[in-house]
């Protein structure tokens, strides 16, 4: 497949969302700025509702089940973000939520999906035992399946966090966002492309699972040959629908190690006083490995995400 | 003394101030809300120029100095947010800053302080060592002495992040600062006395350094009897010029165990998603120890400072 949406889906799935999602705040740091030696505008999908940009796919995509078998509920199987996500979304519309989770997922994770109001059934946690038990929900229920990332209402909903940052700030040079299964990197793209199409839409990757890199390189959707990452939302890949998205838009992917991810998480703990999950500060980090690359620009950055152990912070 | 400033004075304190500090967000948690059985509103003071809400006192009391003298600069001691504050402010305002620390003052903060401009000399760590090393500076120096909270100029200025609370939000029913010196809460009440008259005033403030809520008792200046709390920014007394303010027009004031304060901190974090001290903290452990006081309130709360050594957080 390569389906490229129209920016009328763009701008559709922006008014759709909107009222399910909070407008995140734009930060802004001096001292921040002093060190990239640029101007960096933060969106704070940190503070979103589920602590991701993942309620905005998972709002779009919820919204785009004919509402005949919206009614019978949604179906997903992740134990990080998105599972929080789907379940949030899915109360604020008012349908049910079914979330299929690995047994071994943290209790902790178990509870907020539960707290969000969504019905988790725990299975082993192998892919196949995931797909099995979704595949079961759906038919006992009727219930329709979401995928976290590779799905074209999701890639939408994603994008709808640069579509508020560039109508907040304007005039932009680049926008990065984390990429790991490819979903808000491909939305960002996408909704970069039709509203400010000089602007530069980049990512930062780890090292450590730097399939969309390789992908990005051989033109081939390549697999992670290691996951072994702190930014524990970047350890998917890329797939069918977003990658022909980013292969189009996106115009380069900078990997960063893992001690440059916990440097760029401690600066925005430190200077923003923000909370954000590793994945978050792969952005960051990208941008203060290539300074020379970004001297002066203004850079739009997506913080991702705030899910993460406060109480076991890497530094 | 008693000196209660007029409406003008705190009007124009803001005009005076606004270019040099930042208009913080006011954040809101539908979680916390829900948690506190409230409407809670947090003035992001975490988030101003230097950390804290010092920023506005130090700029508002520089920017008082007549100009003459305003060019020799000015002098402070302080080993926490203020040294911090008037250095920035100082810099803002293009005059020296004279800092006077203790020696044993961590080296971090040092350097902070140097980041942002001030010159710092080392000195005893006793308040007659303090005191004498800063009457030196201003006789070399010609420099102003400004004092962190007992100041009118410099209450003034903290009562500048309620008016902005109050003609972002527009309606509230309570107020809630913490307490240690008194800037704050003074500032706080004297600015909201004047714009939303039936808006009660109340601070937070630790057991374990409660000399603000013992003076309130007794209508007089009370001692801290211990300054055992980890909200370290919270261990100083009231004085004469901000204590008539607050006996005055605050309500009440609500004193909190560590534990409590350590609770309501993590839930900023985990909640929030954002970094503050654990001065910041007390105020929100204040209407969580309350609830039933507070029920379906619109209740703003000012976040005084995220200067925090985010390596070693209490949970």
């Amino acid at each position: 497949v390569s389906i490229i949406p129209a920016k009328d889906e763009v701008l559709l799935a922006y008014k759709r969302v909107e009222p399910h999602v909070h407008k995140t705040p734009v930060l802004t740091s001096t001292l921040l700025n002093e060190i990239a030696e640029a101007q960096l505008f933060f969106k704070c999908e940190n503070f979103q509702r589920g602590g991701s940009f993942k309620m905005r796919g998972a709002a779009n995509a919820i919204l785009q089940i004919p509402e005949s078998d919206r009614n019978k509920g949604v179906v997903t199987h992740s134990s990080g973000n998105f599972a929080q996500a789907v379940s949030l979304a899915a109360k604020s519309i008012g349908v049910p939520a079914y979330i299929v989770m690995p047994k071994n997922a943290p209790q902790v994770k178990v509870e907020a999906v539960k707290g969000y109001g969504g019905q988790v059934t725990l299975c082993e946690s192998t892919l196949e035992a995931r797909e099995k038990t979704s595949k079961q929900i759906e038919q006992t229920t009727g219930a329709t399946f979401v995928h976290p990332s590779n799905d074209i209402d999701v890639i939408l909903g994603q994008g709808t966090a640069s579509l508020e940052l560039i109508n907040e700030v304007k005039t932009l040079n680049t926008i990065i966002t984390p990429v790991g299964g490819g979903g808000l990197l491909a939305g960002t793209a996408l909704a970069t492309s039709y509203t400010l199409p000089n602007c530069r839409v980049i990512a930062g990757e780890p090292i450590e699972a730097n399939d969309a890199y390789r992908s990005l390189q051989s033109g081939n959707i390549e697999a992670n040959t290691t996951t072994n990452t702190i930014a524990d939302g970047l350890r998917t890949t890329l797939d069918n629908y977003n990658f022909p998205i980013i292969k189009e838009f996106v115009n380069e992917i900078i990997c960063v190690t893992e001690q440059e991810i916990i440097n760029a998480m401690k600066l925005l703990y430190e200077r923003m006083k923000i909370v954000v999950e590793p994945s978050s500060a792969v952005a960051l980090a990208a941008i203060l490995k290539n300074k020379q690359h970004f001297q002066n620009q203004k850079i739009g950055i997506i913080l991702s995400g705030g899910n993460v152990d406060v109480s076991k912070l890497p530094f």
